[in-house]
């Protein structure tokens, strides 16, 4: 494998709230999404939301499941106000604020929110990571 | 929020089984990483392996939780051929095909493994999402 991702699917229990949520989190439906699939495009990476049961149906494994998905993403920003900003607007949103934004062991300031379907996002001000023009993230290849 | 991802972190029971599995599949570690935490360079995006319990903890959440996670990740290929190799490479290095690479309705020739804690991955021909030199996806606007 080539070392990239080419797109994030996630599993939805209704097309209509999440897109809702992520619209009003500022983002964009392609053009090519329907009633059956909703795309974003984002920095060389796509954003699919897809109906949890359908999701579990394409990879052909049981939709059984809950808890912890074990899975989060992140959302890097350029200072701490903007991870705090963030978080209010994904509660104004819909989306529940699972760990307020505070200082991390690693130096960071870091706090998470659960989209409607309990997706995890962290929103996180990493000093150590630079963030591209383009919004790219570049790792590092140590902590100084 | 900008329409952008930073980091997907994949929660794993061991650091060393889930990065020798990557490194067979052909991922380098990036430079920071350590015996904690394992990151890689993506196009534009950071993966990063953490232990399950940790990144619960990170995000102030039970790490109860299992089956279905609800959320998948997509790798595209450039042709037909190179799903089945990448399945087939997945198989060897310790991972799980879940579907093996079949023609599928929209249009596309995709399959699925998982990695060594389960993560679902998505290999697929998509000849309707262009892939950019860099290895991009390019979400069109219609499926033409």
């Amino acid at each position: 494998m080539e070392q990239r991702l080419s797109m994030v699917s996630l599993g939805v229990q209704s097309l209509e709230r999440a897109s809702k949520f992520y619209r009003q989190m500022g983002f964009t439906e392609a053009g090519i999404s329907d009633e059956h699939i909703i795309f974003y495009q984002l920095n060389g990476v796509a954003l699919a939301l897809y109906p949890r049961d359908k999701l579990a149906e394409d990879a052909q494994v049981s939709a059984e499941g809950g808890g912890f998905s074990g899975i989060t993403l992140a959302y890097n920003v350029r200072d701490r106000a903007e991870a705090d900003r963030i978080l209010a607007e994904a509660e104004a949103a819909g989306g529940t604020v699972v760990k307020p934004a505070q200082d991390v062991f690693w130096g960071g300031y870091s706090g998470y929110f659960a989209d409607p379907d309990g997706h995890l996002w962290e929103v996180c001000w990493n000093p150590f990571f630079p963030i591209a023009e383009d919004g790219s993230i570049i790792v590092p290849e140590s902590m100084e």
